[in-house]
C-alpha cells in the first residue's frame, strides 16, 4: 500500500521520500519499482525528517495499534511545531481522536486518512477520507486530491471532519463493505445450490448486472472471479477455496459503534456474524451431517425471472444497508460533535475505493440535492427504487426460506425495511413486559394521553394486583 | 430489590442488617416492610460492619459502574481479612474481573452474582448466578441457595466460576432475555396486524402456548398484559402504550462481546437493534407515509394451522437463540479460561429469573446427559425439535415476509439455522473477493488440495494478471 502510494504521487510530480524500518527494502524500492521517479530514499527517521521540506508532511502507513504510536513518539524528537502527521492507516477512530489532541498540545498538526482501493487503488487512484487538525488541511488536500480516484472528473477526497471523523467514516465504509460482499455471496449461493447454476453462468449473470442499477467494483470482481479457472485443471477456482472468511476488524468496530449509539445498523451486523459463522467450518461439517432441510427441488421455471428477483433483493437490500450506514454517520456527527459532510463522504465512496459504484453517484446527487436530508429512503430516486424493488426483493427472500438457503443479510435488510415503515411497532408490548417485571415504567402513546396516563411521564402498573410499596433501590444488606 | 432479598432472606430464617446511604429509608424500612423480622439496621458503614458475624458477608445493590467501587472504597476501612463482598447488581463483567483481582490482593474475597427475577423474584425466590473467589462459595452457599427459586426441589443458585464469570452469565440471560422478549412481540404484531386479532384473542393463544412447549414466565406475563384493560375505559392497556422501548444495556454488552468473541449470536443482535430502531418512534412515523408496504388482506383460511406455524416459529427461533447463548458462553469460557457449568446455568435459569420455563428444564437434561455437548441442537431432543417446528416456522417467516411484517429474530434464527447446518458457505467466494482486492490471501479446501494449491497454506492469487511484485507492506512517506 505505501510503495504504491509513493509510486502514485510521484506520478502525479510530487517527490516523496520514502522509509521503512527494514531499511533494504528502501533500497530494493528505489532500485527497482521507484527506478527513475521523484522518490528520495531515507535510512533514519532523522534523514526522513531532514530531507523532508516544512511544513513537514509525513504520512504513515503501519499496522493500526501501538505501532501508530510508536512511529509518532520515534519521529516527535526531529519534528517542529506545524509539522503535519498523517495516519493513513485502519486505526480505530478513538485512537485518532486521542492522537489529534495529544498531539495538538505539541503544536504538531494530525490527521487521520482513512484510504480504500487496495494494492490497485493505491497505486493508480484510491479514495481518501481525511479528517483531524483542520489547519493540515491546505498543506495537504493538492496531494491527496491530485493521487485520488476521479469521479465524474471530482476527487473522491475531501475534508471530512474533526478529530478521528476520517477513520470514522472510513470504518463505516468497511462495514458497508462487508456488507456488500455478503449480499452477493448470497444471490452467488441462491443460483448456485438454489437454481442449480454453474460458476460460468453465474459469472455472466454478474456481468450482466454489472450494467444495471448494481454496476460497482465489487460486482465486476465478482465476475471475473466466477470466470477464473484453476490453471491446473480448469475447474472454477472459487470452488475450491475454504469458505471460512477472516476479517480485519473494521466491520465489527462498525457494528459494534452501532450498538454503542444505538443505531439499528443491522445488514452490516449480520455481514460481520455471517463471517463469524463461516468461520465456524469444522462444526458446521458436523451439523451439516445432524440437522435437516427442506430438499431443493430442481429448479423448473422462468429462470429469467428468478434472476431478476435476486437482482432487485440484491439493490433492495444495499439501498437498505447504506441508509443505515448514512443513519450512523448521522447519530455519530451529534455523539460526538462532528460537523459532516454527507454529499462528500457519498463522493469520496464514488470512486477508488472497495465500494465504489454508480448506485453512489445517486447517493451522492440525493445528498447534494438536499445535504440534511433525514433519510436516504426519504430521497425520491431511492423511495422509488426501493418501490419497484420491493415484489421481488420478497418473493427472493419467500424462496430462500423455502429452499433452506440463509439469507441473513437479505432477510435483515428486508425486516428493516418493514419495521421503518411501521408507525406502531410491538415494542408496546416489550415496554409492558419491562414494566411487569421490572418496574422498568413506559409512557402512553400521545393519541392516548389522559389524567390517569399523562404524556410524556414515566408511568408504572400494578398489573398483577400484588406486591406492596418496596421499589427498587439502592441497598446493602 | 434490595429491600425484597433482605425480606426474603429473614423469611428463611437469617438476621440481616440493612443499610441505605438514606438513612430514612433504613428507618422506614424497619418501622414497615421489616417490622418483625430478623432484620437489624445500620446508620452508617462502620455500624453495619460492626454488627455483622465474621467473616463478614456484605452484599451490594447499587447501579453498575463507578458507585461499586465507591461503596467498595468505603467499606474497606471498616473490613478484615477473609470478608465476602458479594455485588448483586448488573455490573460488567470486566469490572467483576477486574474488582476480584484488586479484592484478591488485599485479602477480600470479591464475588460478582447475577441476580435476575425481578421485584418479585427477589421477594420469594430469585435466580442467582455467582461468580469471583470460589473461597467465598462455602460462606454464602447456604444463605443464597435458601433465598433462591426452587425448580423440582432444586435450589436455582450454584457456582458459576472464576472471577466474572457469574456476572456474564447473568448478561446472557439478559441478551437472551431481549430475544424472548422480542419473539413473543414478533408473533403478537403478526397475529394484530396480520391476521386481525384482538388483544384478548391473542392473549388467549399466549394462554394456549403456555400449556405447551413455550410455558414460560414471559408467555405467561404476556397473556395477563394483554388481558390487562385500562379501568379508564375498558380497553387494552397494552395498545396505549408508546412502542419505543428502552434498554439498561446488558443486551447490548452481549451482542458486542458475541462480536469480540467472534461468535454469531445473531438474535440477541437483531433484538438489541429492534429496540434501538421501535426508539426511532418519529422518524417511523415520518417514514410510515413515506415507504409503502403491500396491503394484508383480511385473513381467510385456517386460523390455527396459521397459529400453529407462529408457535412454532416462536419454539423454533428460541431453541436457536438458546444454542448461539450457550456458543457465547463456551467461547468465552474457552477466551477467559473459566471453568463453566453448563447444566448449572441452565439449571439457575430453570427457575426464579425472566426466561425461567418449562424449556431450560429440557436444556438442563440435555446437558446433564452430556456435560460437554457441543451444540445444544445436537441433542436428539432439541434436534427433533426442531425438525418438527421448521415447516410451521418457514411457513410463519414466509407469510411475514408477504405480508410487510417485520420479523428481524425470527428471520435470522432461521437464517442461521441454515447456515450452521450448511457444510459448504458461499464464504468462497468472500475470501476470493478479499483476496482479489487486498491480496489478503485464501486458503484451499482440503478436498481440493494440489501441489499449487496447498491445504493449511495461506495462498494469493494474482487473480487480474495485471500488477508488479509490490506487497502491502509497512511504509512511510
Amino acid at each position: 500500500m505505501g510503495q504504491n502510494l509513493i509510486l502514485n504521487a510521484a506520478d502525479h510530480g510530487f517527490t516523496v521520500v520514502a522509509f521503512n524500518r527494514t531499511v533494504s527494502k528502501v533500497d530494493h524500492f528505489l532500485a527497482n519499482e521507484a527506478k527513475g521517479k521523484s522518490i528520495i530514499g531515507a535510512h533514519s527517521l532523522q534523514e526522513l525528517c531532514e530531507k523532508l521540506k516544512r511544513p513537514r508532511r509525513i504520512m504513515l502507513l503501519v499496522k493500526a495499534g501501538s505501532a501508530v504510536d510508536d512511529f509518532i513518539a520515534a519521529l516527535l524528537p526531529f519534528l517542529e511545531e506545524g509539522d503535519i502527521i498523517i495516519d493513513g492507516g485502519n486505526s480505530h477512530f478513538p485512537d485518532t481522536n486521542r492522537r489529534c489532541r495529544e498531539l495538538a498540545a505539541k503544536g504538531i498538526r494530525f490527521v487521520g486518512a482513512g484510504v480504500s482501493g487496495g494494492e490497485e487503488g493505491a497505486r493508480y487512484g484510491p479514495s481518501i477520507m481525511p479528517g483531524g487538525n483542520r489547519e493540515a488541511w491546505p498543506y495537504i488536500k493538492d496531494i491527496f486530491q491530485a493521487i485520488a480516484a476521479k469521479s465524474d472528473g471530482e476527487p473522491c477526497c475531501d475534508w471530512v471532519g474533526d478529530e478521528g471523523s476520517g477513520h470514522f467514516v472510513k470504518m463505516v465504509h468497511n462495514g458497508i463493505e462487508y456488507g456488500d460482499m455478503q449480499l452477493i455471496c448470497e444471490a452467488y449461493d441462491i443460483m448456485k445450490r438454489g437454481y442449480g447454476m454453474t460458476c460460468s453462468e453465474i459469472g455472466d449473470v454478474f456481468g450482466e448486472w454489472n450494467k444495471g442499477v448494481l454496476d460497482s467494483f465489487l460486482i465486476e470482481i465478482t465476475r471475473d472471479i466466477l470466470k477464473y479457472n484453476d490453471p491446473e485443471d480448469g475447474t472454477p477456482l472459487v470452488e475450491k477455496i475454504l469458505d471460512s472468511a477472516g476479517q480485519k476488524g473494521t466491520g465489527k468496530w462498525t457494528a459494534i459503534n452501532a450498538l454503542d449509539l444505538g443505531m439499528p445498523v443491522t445488514l452490516i451486523g449480520e455481514a460481520v456474524f455471517a463471517r463469524c459463522l463461516s468461520s465456524l467450518k469444522s462444526e458446521r461439517v458436523r451439523a451439516s451431517q445432524i440437522l435437516q432441510g427442506p430438499e431443493i427441488p430442481p429448479f423448473t421455471g422462468d429462470r429469467k425471472a428468478a434472476i431478476d428477483d435476486l437482482e432487485q433483493a440484491l439493490y433492495a437490500s444495499k439501498i437498505i444497508s447504506y441508509a443505515q450506514g448514512f443513519m450512523l454517520i448521522r447519530e455519530a456527527g451529534k455523539e460526538y460533535k462532528w460537523e459532516l459532510n454527507n454529499p462528500a463522504i457519498a463522493l469520496m465512496w464514488r470512486g477508488g475505493c472497495i465500494i465504489r459504484s454508480v448506485f453512489l453517484a445517486d447517493i451522492t446527487k440525493a445528498y447534494r440535492a438536499k445535504p440534511d436530508l433525514e433519510n436516504l429512503l426519504f430521497d425520491d430516486f431511492f423511495k422509488a427504487a426501493i418501490h419497484n424493488a420491493q415484489p421481488g426483493w420478497r418473493r427472493a427472500v419467500a424462496k430462500a426460506v423455502e429452499f433452506g438457503l440463509p439469507t441473513p443479510a437479505f432477510s435483515t435488510a428486508l425486516a428493516f425495511y418493514d419495521g421503518y415503515r411501521t408507525k406502531d411497532l410491538p415494542a408496546n408490548l416489550l415496554q409492558a413486559q419491562r414494566d411487569y417485571f421490572g418496574a422498568h415504567t413506559f409512557r402512553v402513546k400521545p393519541e392516548f394521553a389522559s389524567a390517569s396516563l399523562p404524556a410524556g411521564k414515566d408511568i408504572h402498573i400494578n398489573w398483577t394486583g400484588r406486591g406492596g410499596n418496596v421499589s427498587a433501590s439502592t441497598y446493602l444488606a
